[in-house]
C-alpha cells in the first residue's frame, strides 16, 4: 500500500515527517511517497540519519503557508507539496494522503482536486476527541462554517460508518449538538437536521447538549463547522487550563511534590488518554479518496499514527461503505 | 434595600431559598420579599427553624415548570411565583429580583413584564465562568439562540459595564468568540459584529478563539446565545469530566490515596475556584431593573451570593451606566 505524505506540512516539517514515515514503513509495512523539495528532503534525511530507503520522492518546490488564502492551492500554489500530493492521489498513484499543512487548503484540495464522493455536498473534518467513554467523533470540526441540514445528515452518516469500520464501535450513537434535548430546540438548522437524522440509516440518539460530549452521551457528535470548531478548541483550551492548574498545584510545595510522586502513574495514564497524538489525524470524510489531516504540531509519533490510520482507512474500505450508507440516506430522506 | 426572591424557583426550593434569604438578610442588611405559596413558605420555615422575620411574603399560588413553554408565564402562569415577583419589581415595590426557576420564562418575563432598557434589542444572559485569569463574563449564555450583529454589540457594551461596575475590572477586554483570530473569519454575524465592536465604547480586543476562553484571553466573551450556550455547557461538562477522572485516579489505590491527602488543600482551592456558587447568579442584562438568574441547582449559599450580587447591582447603579454606554454605542455606530 502506498501512502502519500506531505513532507512540508506542519510545524516540525520535514524532520518529524520523515521520522514518522520511516517508523511507519518499518512498523506497518506500507510504502511512503514523500511530496516536497527533493534536495531538502534528502539533506534532512542524511543530516539526521533517517532511512528513507524505499520511499519515492515527488518533487514539489513550494509550500502553501498556513495563513494563505486556501483557494490559492489551486493556482499560485499548484506546485506545492500539498497540491502535488493531492493530484497524485487523484491519479491513483497512491492509496491515501496525509498532511499536517493548512486545514483550509486541504479542505479545498480534497473537494476540488481529489473531488467529493458521489452525492456528497461537503467534505467535513472528523476529529476524535477523548472523553469519559474513551472518545467521540466530532464532525464537522471546522471545514464548513456554514452548513445546510442535508450536509449535517451526511456528516452523521459518514461519521457513523467511519467509527464502525475503523474504530470497531458497534452501532455508534449519533447525536446532534444542540442547546436542549427536546426535538423543538435550536435554530432552523438543528430542527431540520433532527428530522433528517431520524430517518437516516444511523443510530440517532437525538439532541445532545455540549455538557454531554465529555461525559460520553454520544459516539458521533454532529455540528456545523462553526459550532464544531468552538467545541474542538474549547476542549483543547480546557485541557490546557486544567493541566496548568494541576501542575501549579503539585509544584506549590514539598508536600504536594511528594503527593505528585505518589499519583504519577495515574497522571501519566490520564495524560495519555487525553493525547490526540495517539488517535492519528482527522480524516476529511466525503472526499473520494482517503485524505487525513494531521495536527499542525504533530511529532514523528503523530505522523506515524496518522499513516497507520490512513492504512486502516484503505484496508477497511471505508469509502465504499460510506457510499452505500449515503445512498440509503438519500432514499430514506428523498434528499 | 428590598430584594424580591422567587421562593419556588430551582431544584431545592423553597427550603434552600429560605435559608439563603435568611443568611443574606443577616449578612448584607437587605430585606427579602418572598414570592410563592404563603402557607407552604411559613410551614417550610417553621419546620426547619428558619427565621423569616422581617421578610414580606407575596402570595403566589402557582409555579411555572422548567419544561413549560416560557411564554405561558404571561398568561397561564401569571399567578406563578416568578410572574408575581417580576410584576412587583416592575411596579417599583422592590429593587431587584432573583430566581432559580426556568431560564426561558425569566428571559420572557424580564423582556415583557419588566421590559427592556431604552434602545436595547434583546435581554442577554451574562454568566461568569472561572478561567486561568480568575474569570470571564460570557454573554449571551443562551437567552437568544438567534442574534443580529446589533444585539451582539450591545451585549459587549453591557457586559463591559457590568464587569467594571460590579467586579472592579478596569477597562475589560471585550472579545468576539470566533473560529479564527483574523477580522475576515466567521459567518456574516461575526463579520458585521466585528465592525460594530470596533466602533463601540469598549476595549475591543478582536476575535477570540474558544481555546483562549479558559486561558484568559478576554474578560467579556461575546457570542450569540447558541454558541454561548455550547460554551457554557461544554465548560461545565469538561469540569465534571476532569473532576471525575481525578477522583478515580486518586482513589485507585493506597499510594494514590496518600497522594491525595498531600495535595488536598490545593485540590480544595481549585475546587473553590471552579465553583459557580461563589459568583452568585447570571444577570439578565438589558432589562430595565436588575433581574438575576440563579443556577437551578443552587443551595442556600448560592442564593445568598445571588442576593449579594443583586444588592451590588443596585448599589453600583449599573443600569444608568449601561444606558450611558449604550447611547454612546448608538452614536458611534449609527445603529
Amino acid at each position: 500500500m502506498k501512502i502519500i505524505v506531505d513532507a512540508f506540512g506542519g510545524d516540525h516539517a520535514p524532520l518529524e515527517v520523515l521520522k514518522g514515515c520511516s517508523m511507519a514503513q518499518q512498523e506497518y509495512g506500507v510504502s511512503c511517497v514523500l511530496c516536497g523539495d527533493e534536495d531538502k528532503i534528502r539533506k534532512c534525511a542524511q543530516e539526521n540519519s533517517i532511512s528513507i530507503e524505499g520511499m519515492e520522492i515527488l518533487h514539489a518546490p513550494n509550500v502553501i503557508p498556513v495563513e494563505e488564502d486556501p483557494t490559492t492551492l489551486l493556482k499560485e500554489y499548484a506546485d506545492s507539496s500539498m497540491a502535488v500530493g493531492l493530484k497524485t492521489l487523484k491519479e491513483g498513484k497512491g492509496d491515501a494522503f496525509v498532511s499536517a499543512g493548512s486545514t483550509g487548503a486541504l479542505v479545498v484540495g480534497a473537494s476540488l482536486i481529489v473531488k467529493r464522493m458521489k452525492g456528497v455536498r461537503r467534505v467535513g473534518l472528523a476529529t476524535v476527541i477523548p472523553n469519559a467513554n474513551g472518545f467521540y467523533l466530532l464532525m464537522d470540526a471546522g471545514a464548513n462554517a456554514e452548513c445546510r441540514p442535508e450536509m449535517l445528515a451526511q456528516f452523521g452518516v459518514m461519521g457513523s460508518v467511519y467509527l464502525k469500520q475503523l474504530k470497531g464501535v458497534q452501532n455508534p450513537r449519533v447525536g446532534l449538538i444542540n442547546i436542549g434535548a427536546e426535538e423543538t430546540k435550536g435554530l432552523e438548522l438543528q430542527l431540520e437536521t433532527y428530522q433528517l437524522l431520524q430517518k437516516a440509516p444511523v443510530n440517532f440518539v437525538g439532541n445532545v447538549e455540549a455538557r454531554g460530549l465529555p461525559l460520553g452521551e454520544c459516539d458521533v457528535a454532529v455540528a456545523d463547522g462553526f459550532t464544531g470548531n468552538v467545541v474542538l478548541k474549547l476542549t483543547e483550551g480546557m485541557g490546557k487550563f486544567f493541566s496548568t492548574e494541576l501542575k501549579q498545584m503539585f509544584m506549590s510545595g514539598f508536600k504536594t511534590k511528594m503527593g505528585a510522586l505518589l499519583v504519577k502513574s495515574g497522571l501519566d495514564d490520564f495524560k495519555k488518554k487525553m493525547d490526540y497524538k495517539e488517535h492519528g489525524g482527522a480524516p476529511l470524510l466525503g472526499a473520494s479518496c482517503p485524505v487525513i489531516k494531521a495536527h499542525g504540531s504533530s511529532d514523528a509519533r503523530a505522523f506515524k499514527n496518522a499513516i497507520r490510520q490512513a492504512k486502516e482507512y484503505v484496508e477497511n474500505d471505508v469509502i465504499t461503505q460510506m457510499q452505500t450508507s449515503l445512498s440509503a440516506l438519500k432514499e430514506q430522506t428523498n434528499e
